[in-house]
């Protein structure tokens, strides 16, 4: 069960309101890089995770800091909309630097939200669960995770870069800070449970003799006039221990033609297709 | 530019045609774990390759292989639905195992492809591009890559778990090694460019002072009845080599109360609001 | 079975067109908040009414009034469209101001559209038919549309608010007045049904021993810092006249916690989780 | 912030599995009627709340509580995949009945999330976040979360009636009951704002002289050969006071024929439109 | 402006309701070769009509016409639903082909809307807007009707081919009339032009020297291990009258390798692509 | 299977970037009128092809062919964000042309993608799959890929008009020659097959007793004060030679009334509805 407070988990503040930045800060809301993934991510891995009941509270608890972060961007959103003109005949408007309002911003902040955030990225696109990667493997999950806060702290990068808000500069190395520890949580619960090498191939239970092992270990290189691209990837022990690198050049098909035959009748082809 | 060669990268055999079969085999062309989402991830990220020219190479020569994994998967969807009925009145629709096409099995194979592949998922719900991440950071989609492989052979391993046909087997026990290697080739990428300690945080080049550090490597326990759990994210060194994990144990919040005030006149609020 | 007559529901001016009003005017037609919206839901109510005819005649008469809005909509996009630039040569698209085409306007009334209305939002994602609600609940059917028409007139205003060309405040003028009746013609027909009380809980025909009733009536105050708010929906008679409100503050949970132990062999989870 | 305890706010029961009610009830977790939506509903509008501080909280406070909701569902969802089959040999897979794993169940929860819930309807189909209703109008905002719960408990009581399963009834008889309230929550405070009557027409902040009131109370009758029917939405006071219901019978266009004359060059239109 | 009359455009009979067939004939509405589709593709292409006004006649014509297959198609899903069950205790779900509610029929039918027609595919995907083609060249939005009404024909055979019920072969056998007659009339006007070859290349107002015509007229064989197919395409006159067409047999790349150089120091990049 | 050559298929060169260009170039990329639908529609149409195996190769090659297209325009997308400014400091962000980045331009090509191209069109929407039009009939697809290359063509030119850049115009100017030829090249496959008379109606081995062909030649003006608009579709011979074309002024509906009757009970409608 959730419990809210009221005041935010870091302080947010804007010294000077930005409509462009508001639109931009949306990708961290609503983008697939963004907070309610992530959020959402956690909360239906904790659901489903089976195994170590530590995963599990992991789990749960970083859904719920997620959340805490939506609800400051949210709050930062709305107070880079404050003084936006819901007019064209405003002076702001007319301002050819806050006119942005329709040139660079969402205009959706000012017809459909009233000035505050929404569950959309920074084109305005609404965020969809389908990107909430919950497998029910719990290294499949964390190399998700890791993934999910790698490109989040991409993101707040190129959000720190751009701005020159002081306060949004401030609360966005907080969202840095917990990205970087997230990144790391989640490479550690990997470590915990004995090793990346340990937990190769995932999902490791699959077995051996479930794989065409002799397809399982070498670069395909399918690219016509360019010899493959050599590497840690082609050559050295496999990173599971079981096997070495190797590559293949110019790979020659293996399987056959796929020819499916006519069409049947009453199958809705052409009648030259039967 | 890209070619294309008449046979199938390994054969494809159905020793028993199973429209439901045809139906759970599209989750690995058009579903999120699927070979449509690698194919096109690897390409935009090819596209977009800056730095080492070895990794573009990687990342073109891999989506062109999955190319060829969509072809293959799509003709063994076809070749599940060979027999498919196309009439109630149809002997194979009134037995009761058969007659799974209108159960478990995918209407729209019968209706709208013609007995065909389509790019779905499991569900009949098409893939959306929104699905390919491209960040420009190699390390972010480094670990995206690996993500998706993993997802993928988890998924594989389902499809082989499932099935019983031997033509199926033989084919996914080829899926599943090259899923075994991809996810090792992206990883290799990470030791290629100095093992992982050097990659994080991601991404490494934000500079430290854009980075509130003070709270970079602690776990955040939000629940309010448990101690946190303890392990690996909670103790000893980051896994970044700058510091060490902690923990906080029932964390304050920090942040204001956030309040909006009132509403704008011709903001569209009720009278109330203003 | 529908007809049309070849003029406008009302007269459609445009005096000084402005594709940004054009992208603007979008929201109306493709918006959730839009007239492709209510037009499908109450065709789609009207064709699943089930009860008291005249409410499937009032759903369908209004789905049809409605097509002649989207019908007027269009109409002010392509005049805000004309003279619209199409070269980046154009006198006009280097008219800081008309230059607007690529700013806060929408690209594709360029690219895609040939300067006309398209059925997507003022951000340019397309209407998608999820948004048509219709439970086959009368009460339920009717809140939605009265929310339906709420958020269109609160659009509607914002457009009169944001544009100064006399046509268009006279054209939504209009539809604002048009928002304004049928928000009352749906709370209405709840009204002709016995009122709002007779129509609680919704549905009213599940037998109460079905619910869990004394959960029915209580605030429950999760936030852990804060009093209860206090107000009509924490005392007094509840609205359907069967008890009385109250509130509980900071909760307790009722349940267990929710474990769901070990992985199943085969299902694709780590040896761990097994 | 938000915080988490480690139980469910009511006790959640399955005493026997059943893959196929899995499945139904998703559609409470990620249907447009169910927990996800008003979940983040009532947090995007506590979010963008302006003027009575109480409201916010309310908000707020029953965001936390739905969030609540989702994870008693998640859990309902995984007991009743308990035992479901991974593999078409086991003894369940051919049970006729059981067998339901594909058909009319979830393929999905088997192949993708490894029988556990999962953030999409009873179709399969993600729930996106373009469902999430906050217009920064107090009132056209509460009208759509009446409509939410009214959707919720049409849908709650249906998953009741469908199911025997003792725990799952018991269980959603909870659910129907806290609907019960939170339509009448949502309604009371527009009571508690001074009724129905003050907040309409929806938002009453629009100037009347923003709108053809001229048009703001008859019932259009599109209708050829029908009487338009008669009810409390034809005659009698407007239900905001300013005025008399009526009707207009086979109503006549006022507007002009829409003629967009000949296609610019450069348009990329066909010559025969120049 | 539009008009209803209360009657269906043609008789909708069912014998013996089938809800699995319901399910099928969601395709006819809400799929993408479904009529709500045609309904607001030709609303839309009237509404951006530009040039000859017999065709924004016959545009707008037969969008009103499609609406009421919408209408027919809507409560020939509800005639369908007729007697499928509400509970499981019911007799019908007992017995294992009524049973189908579940298996091959769409849940949401009994969940979400009353049993009645949904606005979804046979999937119970949501039709999106996105699939109204509507570009503003006459030529371009003929052929994309005729496409429409192909695939809408062979939908409707199909559903004819599947179902034995008296009433639906009836029913479907009219829709089946209408598409080949809508195929036609879209073709018609091309003839009404001048004909396709006058026509082509769409757009036939591009002037010929912003095309590279020597890539004009041949087709690229890119299948590296077999010759390229002969026929029609590769040989004789262009269909434009302009040129001859021809092949190219193993193309070689006549471009650049595109590389992009190094990252930007503060886009967010790897140190290692810097 | 497919092989990828390292140069582009033709050059592309970007004489002066602008990230506004970038986005508009999206729409090829991403757009329904874009390549990668061209692409993968092919892939899914050769994947199910039955009947003549060149039509399987001549989709194939084709296929192979666009994903070259999506690789130059995914360099020239790349290209022409080169020196977009990341930072709003930079001298080109405050450039009030520049400045573009954030009016008219996309914001994930700076904060999602490091500058390069995404699978999304040029409002930002992520492609989507639905747009693969693939039924399995011939005649069916060949329709759909003329209009799919109509719209591309159209489409292309628009985008040459916009742009003053040599480098691009030359580039465009490449890919309106190969629409050119698709376009032609499906229409010849229907010559190939005999003719458009013999293929029509679509599809033709639907048999002539399946049809209520009374209804198959004639044009339905649902137009209430308009004639019927006359022409090709409305007198002569019928396209595929069977009957003559007419048409119906002013129909009268044929069918029935469309009721439902009351809900049953146990199926969530209110009491008034029983």
């Amino acid at each position: 069960m959730f419990h809210h407070s009221s005041k935010l988990q870091y302080p947010v503040r804007v010294d000077k309101p930005d409509p462009q930045f508001a639109m931009l800060l949306q990708q961290a809301i609503g983008g697939v890089e963004g907070e309610i993934r992530v959020a959402m991510q956690y909360f239906f891995q904790a659901m489903g995770a089976r195994g170590d009941d530590r995963i599990r509270d992991l789990l749960m608890s970083t859904a719920t800091e997620e959340l805490a972060h939506i609800e400051m961007l949210g709050h930062a959103v709305a107070l880079n909309l404050e003084g936006a003109p819901v007019s064209y005949q405003e002076e702001s408007a007319k301002d050819p630097v806050i006119n942005a309002i329709l040139g660079g911003a969402n205009p959706r902040h000012l017809l459909s939200s009233g000035l505050s955030a929404m569950p959309v990225n920074a084109n305005g696109v609404p965020f969809d669960m389908s990107h909430i990667y919950a497998t029910g493997n719990i290294a499949a999950d964390m190399q998700a995770n890791v993934a999910a806060e790698a490109s989040g702290r991409v993101l707040a990068s190129r959000l720190y870069n751009w701005t020159d808000d002081k306060g949004m500069k401030d609360f966005l190395s907080f969202l840095i800070a917990r990205d970087t520890y997230h990144q790391q949580q989640w490479l550690a619960v990997i470590e915990d449970m004995g090793g990346l090498q340990a937990s190769l191939p995932i999902p490791n239970s699959t077995p051996q003799e479930h794989e065409a092992t002799e397809h399982s270990y070498y670069f395909l290189n399918t690219l016509l006039d360019k010899e493959a691209p050599q590497g840690r990837w082609s050559e050295g022990p496999s990173l599971d221990g079981r096997s070495n690198f190797s590559f293949k050049q110019q790979p020659e098909p293996q399987g056959q033609v796929p020819t499916l035959g006519k069409a049947r009748p009453g199958s809705g082809a052409q009648k030259e297709q039967l």
